[in-house]
Parts: C-alpha cells; sequence; structure tokens
C-alpha cells in the first residue's frame, strides 16, 4: 500500500530543518518512503491525499502521562496539596480496571486528535492501559507504578513490584506497547523498591520513568539530608540513559552536570508546572550541558489539556521569560524537542521522530483554516505559538491513517465518552467526600 | 425579538458567582431581560436556542489589540528588537488605509470566533478599523496613534494630533465605535504631545490608551532620570481613571499606590509579554491594591491568537508560579477579570460583562463537544485551563447571533482572505528588506 501525501508544507525536523513548502510524502505500508517538492511527487500511489498546503509534521511525543485520570479533569484544580488531600484517598477508593481502561481510551483518542502518536504513561492497571493502546494504534511506554502505600492495584510495594514485573514480561517484545518500571517518585518509594525498578528495567532493557525534582516538600527532605532528589537516584544506582526523570522543576547545577555525565533524559511538563505555581524548570542550563529532553502533557487533572502543541507555546513563554531573552528556543528549535527529541529521550530515533526514509510514518498534518493560521511565514512560528489541537485535520501511526478530517478512524470518541460517564457512577459517589475542597 | 438560549450551563459573573448548570437567558431585542434554570424558561420566545449543556459566559473583552498587524503574523517572532528592526520601517514602508481595513475585519471575525465582544485597539488609520466594527457587528474602543516620529498616516506628531481629534470628532456618540487618543508609548511621544491626547480625552470624554512599563529600554530611560513611566505620565496629568495603561510589567510598590489612588485600569497582556521574554507582571499585587484590570491579545504579531481564552490559560500559569502559589487567582476569578473586569476596566459595567437583566446580550457559547472538555466539575476550570477558540460555538452581541455553529454569520472569512493576501503584495515586497532577520 503506497499512500501520498501531497501539496502539504513539509518539516521534516532532520538536521538544518529541511522543509518543502509545497512538498510529497511518500509512505510505503508502515514506514517513509520518499518525500521531495511536490513537482517531484510520483504518480503510481495507491491513494493520494491533497494536504492543501496544511502543515506536515512528523508526530508529536508526551514524554509524560497519567492517561486514566481523564475522570479527574477539573477537579480541584486550584486545590493546594491536593495529591494527598484527595488524588491518592480517591484513587485508593474508586479507581479500578474497568475505569483506566475507559478512561485510557478516551484520553487516547484525545492524544491522536492533537497529533500525539506515541507517548509514556505511569499509571495503575497499565495492562489496561496496552489494551486500549492495541485497540487504538497509538504507540505507548507504559510505566507500572510502584509506590510505598497502598495503591489502587497492589496492596503494598512488594506487591506492586511483583506486578510490575509480571507486566514486563507480559509485553516484552511487542511491537506498539513498551512496557517499564514506574515507581512514583523520589520520596514515595522505598530505597529499595527503587533499587529494584532499576534491576527490572536493565533485567527487561527497557527505560525507567519516575517524578523527580517536582515537589516543594521532596526538595526540602533531601536538603534536610544534605543532598538533592537527583544525587539521591544517582546513589543507589538509577541515574543512567534508561532514566526518563518527569518534572526535574528545582535542580541544582551540580544534579544537571551528573545529569548531562550520566545520560538521564527528562520529560518537561512546563504547562502541569505552572498551572501548579511549582516553578519553571531550567531547561535552558540543561539544553546547553546536553541532557536530552522532550514535553509532557502530564495527565488530564494536572495539564487538562492532552495536547503537545499547547505545551510548545508555555514552553516558549516560560523559558522566553525565565531567562528574560526573546530569542532563546526559537520555534525551529522547540518544534524539534517536541517530535525527534521525544524520540530521543526513548532512545527511539532511528524509529520516528523525523520525516526521512525508512523511518515510521508517524506523521501529524495541521491544517490551516482556521482563523488563527494565517498567514504564515513561519510554519514552526505558526505552530508554537498559534496552533491548537483542534487544527489537527490527520495523524498516521505506522502508516495507519488514525485521524482524519479531525475525526478518529478507529473509535467513535462520543460513544466512548458516554460509556466512560456510565463507568463514572462509583466515582462520583466516592469523590462526594471531599466535596468541600474539589 | 425574544430569542431563548435554553439548556445552558450559565455563568452569569455576578457577585458570588452564581450559575445555572441547566439554565436559560431570554434575550429581547439587544438586552438580556430574564434568566434562570430551564425548568422555568419562558414558553413564548420568537426563536428558542438549544446549548446542549454548553457554558454560556458573557462576551470577553479585549483591552489591548492592534487588530490590523495581522498580516505581520508569524514574521520574525524570535527576532529581539524587532520593533525598531522591522516592525516601525515596514508600517512606514507598506502599511496604507486598505490594508488596515481588510486586516481588521480578518482580525474582528477571528476575534468574535474566539468570543471576544468589545475590543480596545490602536493603530493607523483608525477610521478603517471604526469602518470594519461597523460592518461586522463588535464594539470597539478604537485608539488614533500619535507618535513622535513619522507614521503611516501622520508625516508628525502635529499631524497625528490633528488626525485623532478628527477621529474622535467623527464617531463621538457612536453606538459601536468608541474612539480615543492613543499615544504610542511614553517614550516615543513627546510630553507636550502627550498632555494634549490626556486634554483630548477629557474634552471628548473618553478613555487614553498607550504601552507603559513594557520595553526595558523605557525603564532604562526614566531610570536615568530618577523616575518611573508611570510616575512619569502622573507628573504630565495622564495618571486618571480615564488611563487604561497597556502592559505594565515593571512596576514598583510606588507606582502601583499611585495607580491605586488614581484609578488607573491595566490592560494585562500576559502572553505577548512572555513571548518576547519581558517578564510577568506584578498582577497580584495591583490586584491587592484594588487597581481594575482585564487582559489583552496585543496585536496578531504580538500575541499571535486573538484568544482571550489562550490569555486566562497563560494568565494562570504565570502568575502562580510567580507567586509560588497554586490557589492564587482559581479560575472563577479569572473569568471574571475577562469579561465583567474588561467591562469595568472601560466603564462599561453598567452595559455588559455579566449575564443580568438589563445588560446588553453579549453572550458566548461554549460547546463541550471537544475531546479535552470532559469531563465538567468545574466550568470556570474547563475554560481558563482547556478551552480553546475552536470550542466557541455562538457570539451575540447586542442581541445579534455573529457566530452560529463556529461560523460568522455576517461574514465569509475564506473570502476575506483571500481580498487580504490580494491586497498584501506591496507589504510582502517591503518586507523582502528585511528577509535576513525576519
Amino acid at each position: 500500500m503506497r499512500i501520498l501525501l501531497d501539496h502539504a508544507h513539509v518539516l521534516t525536523m532532520q538536521d538544518g530543518d529541511v522543509q518543502y513548502p509545497d512538498g510529497y510524502v511518500l509512505v510505503e505500508d508502515d514506514r517513509i518512503h520518499a518525500l521531495g517538492p511536490s513537482s517531484d511527487a510520483p504518480q503510481d500511489a495507491d491513494r493520494v491525499i491533497d494536504c492543501h498546503g496544511g502543515i506536515l509534521l512528523p508526530g508529536f511525543v508526551n514524554l509524560h502521562c497519567h492517561v486514566s485520570m481523564v475522570p479527574f479533569r477539573t477537579m480541584g484544580d486550584d486545590c493546594p496539596d491536593r495529591l494527598n488531600r484527595f488524588l491518592f484517598p480517591l484513587e485508593r477508593d474508586a479507581v479500578g480496571p474497568e475505569l483506566v481502561y475507559l478512561s485510557a481510551l478516551y484520553g487516547i483518542g484525545e492524544m491522536l486528535l492533537s497529533g500525539i502518536t506515541a507517548f509514556v504513561d505511569m499509571y495503575y492497571f497499565e495492562e489496561e492501559v496496552a489494551r486500549a493502546v492495541c485497540e487504538t494504534g497509538i504507540r505507548g511506554w507504559l510505566g507500572e507504578t510502584v509506590i510505598s502505600q497502598s495503591a489502587p492495584d497492589a496492596e503494598n510495594e512488594a506487591a506492586g513490584l511483583a506486578r510490575c514485573e509480571a507486566f514486563l514480561k507480559q509485553y516484552a517484545g511487542h511491537p506498539l506497547v513498551t512496557p517499564l518500571p514506574a515507581p512514583h517518585g523520589t520520596t514515595t518509594v522505598s530505597a529499595d523498591a527503587l533499587k529494584a525498578c532499576g534491576e527490572l528495567a536493565r533485567k527487561y532493557d527497557t527505560l525507567l520513568t519516575l517524578h523527580v525534582s517536582e515537589m516543594d516538600a521532596e526538595i526540602r527532605h533531601f536538603e534536610g539530608m544534605g543532598t538533592t532528589p537527583v544525587q539521591y537516584l544517582d546513589s543507589l544506582g538509577l541515574a543512567d540513559n534508561r532514566l526518563l526523570a518527569a518534572h526535574c522543576i528545582h535542580l541544582t547545577q551540580e544534579d544537571i552536570r551528573l545529569m548531562a555525565q550520566k545520560g538521564v533524559r527528562t520529560a518537561h511538563c512546563v504547562g502541569s508546572n505552572m498551572k501548579a505555581g511549582k516553578g519553571i524548570a531550567p531547561i535552558r542550563d540543561l539544553h546547553l550541558q546536553g541532557v536530552p529532553f522532550g514535553f509532557g502533557t502530564d495527565g488530564p487533572s494536572s495539564g487538562n489539556t492532552l495536547s503537545i502543541l499547547d505545551q510548545m507555546r508555555l514552553f516558549a513563554c516560560a523559558q522566553k521569560t525565565r531567562y528574560h531573552d526573546r530569542s532563546l528556543f526559537p520555534a525551529s528549535q522547540i518544534l524539534r524537542f517536541a517530535t525527534r527529541g521525544g524520540a530521543e529521550c526513548l532512545h527511539a530515533r532511528d524509529r520516528f521522530g523525523q520525516i526521512l526514509p525508512g523511518l515510521q510514518a508517524d506523521l501529524v498534518l495541521v491544517s490551516l483554516d482556521a482563523a488563527h493560521l494565517f498567514p504564515l511565514y513561519n510554519p514552526y512560528s505558526a505552530l508554537v505559538y498559534g496552533a491548537n489541537a483542534s487544527d489537527v485535520s490527520l495523524v498516521m501511526v505506522g502508516g495507519e491513517i488514525l485521524v482524519q478530517d479531525h475525526r478518529l478512524t478507529r473509535m467513535d470518541l462520543p460513544s466512548i465518552r458516554e460509556k466512560l460517564r456510565g463507568a463514572m457512577g462509583p466515582f462520583l459517589q466516592a469523590a462526594e467526600k471531599y466535596r468541600d475542597i474539589i
């Protein structure tokens, strides 16, 4: 099957920002076969899609999410310490496999509609998220959570570790699902369990992800011990190029040097970090030292929209302001972090992240129909400062069209919404307890 | 004519955040006539619109824009000092009345589509913007610019002042257009001309708007004179409740006290300020001292999207981060600034800004169809942290429906885009000179 995407403004995200203002991309089966100016487009494709001048780019990579937290969205957004005040207890009381599965279906649908073609998740009952990944066709790096308290899917840390290993075994070598251990955070998991997670990551040759240097209390905890979260993880043998550290807001220069030296990757969640008033991460400094990073939406109750387009604009605003420099991180560079930067963090640069012959056909088409996308001198600027999820008109993963004309092809989102609404009854009942704070 | 908007989640923005989760609003001619729970909805309306549970709120007020800068959008977004390097010269070379008119038509269409029902503009040939306002039906507070350099529509400051007064005369008492003087900024206009603008505002009983405490060079300039932009304006007799000061990023505590004491209003442009790396304005402190403020998108080449929804999210992120406090400015309060707060800055609280019987029917309906707007525990949160312009499905100004089913009713935006594109030829040619920096 050869699909020709023609008359697009193609942003390849290859070195040197190669672009074709009127270009084509030829997809053969699951891979990108050829690309170039439309005047050279092949005539023998099985199917031709006219992109009408829209921007064609590699799929967005979402490096940090808790997709199954859809039922929590708009609950206590402005409530301090909500993690302990209602999120943890409500999860324990009312999050089960069916809710995780239906929420994942819904949230993955939302991510595809915003142009995300690969995502990293961490939550409970991650095998249910895996089921949703397989049904929807997105790529999932799925982290089964290990935590030192009673969790929705495990009574204690040991049970969580056992669950985690079973999940790693079950999905080893899967084409869409990459399973990984996801210890919750630096203070919410014991040192022994953190080390055990590191061993699991090595044993199953995969990544490991957790929350790092995110919370004020976390920083105070390690300050009291004369160290930092990053240095603590290093002391446990976890700071290496398997580590995808989410958030990393409060870093010392020594932390940054250590991360660069050990090859630690960062999932930067600017929207979630700022909405919670936590701070602006020192990404300029991380980048100058060579620490790979990409963007994360965080869960739908933390970042609210599952869209990397939103994160790019917030990132530009935040970094330029923190460093008082308009020219810092020009739009083309920001789009690189959002696509191939994310792929690099997942050790997947040879699979996706650029429009390059031989790579997987994970592609996004952004329509220029909306009022805010005219004129277009700089397509990178248009994407970073102007576009939103509603502008995404077509999405392909591994050569299969999963979004066309702004609609999902494999799923009917309104009907999933109704199923999810139906499954949310006990959850809503349990949430009543927290009515005063949410 | 009685139009019933039924089955909406009505956010009245009245004191105490009165809302009707399943509510109605009855519009009679140009005004809001009644509202309440849908169970009490009147049965004798001439027309009934089922809002299908969407969020109905007062129209957004945009306190700072240069709407006719649409042709500059995505031009040199990341270029430092672009005002002097290419914006001023390119305006002088290539901005004429026809381009201003067509750009205003386009930009106003874009604003209506994002739910903005009243806006403050400052630019050249403002009579052309007024023409566009009358054709489109939006409310415009239109500032004719006075500047101490040769401008597109006036050779010098004196000519600009004469133009400004002619414009004030022409539109005095107009139902949709409120004309006002718009001296460019604190360092780009002479002291005499600033005073003359103040006199014009008093003579024609209107507001005055200009850029204040925005640029680093501006702050340095006044520091060198041992003062601040705000204190300088006060020394010229301009700091009073007619003054709508745009940006106000760099304020001293003394500035803030002075503004509060004199009743100065602020157009806060968080997106434009942050994208340019200029800083986060001390809005918490302004608010605590009682300085009225609302949001501005700034022009389409500064803020990129003409959407107050985007500004609300950026505002929440910026202020909570600046003050390291998640609970600062909860979503309901942010929506108040975006609606009735804006109306108050325009001394128009008795005309619009709330859903209240007797006020003008300036209303916005946000559809909940998009994936990112489910579930909905807190509609304020959904608007601030989730919604974007594409979610706005219906907009009414003074009882007339100007947007329905996400489309403009009075204008055809694609055809205006094509006309504007056609008129942009000489502009694009003139821009060639700056190719290396844009």
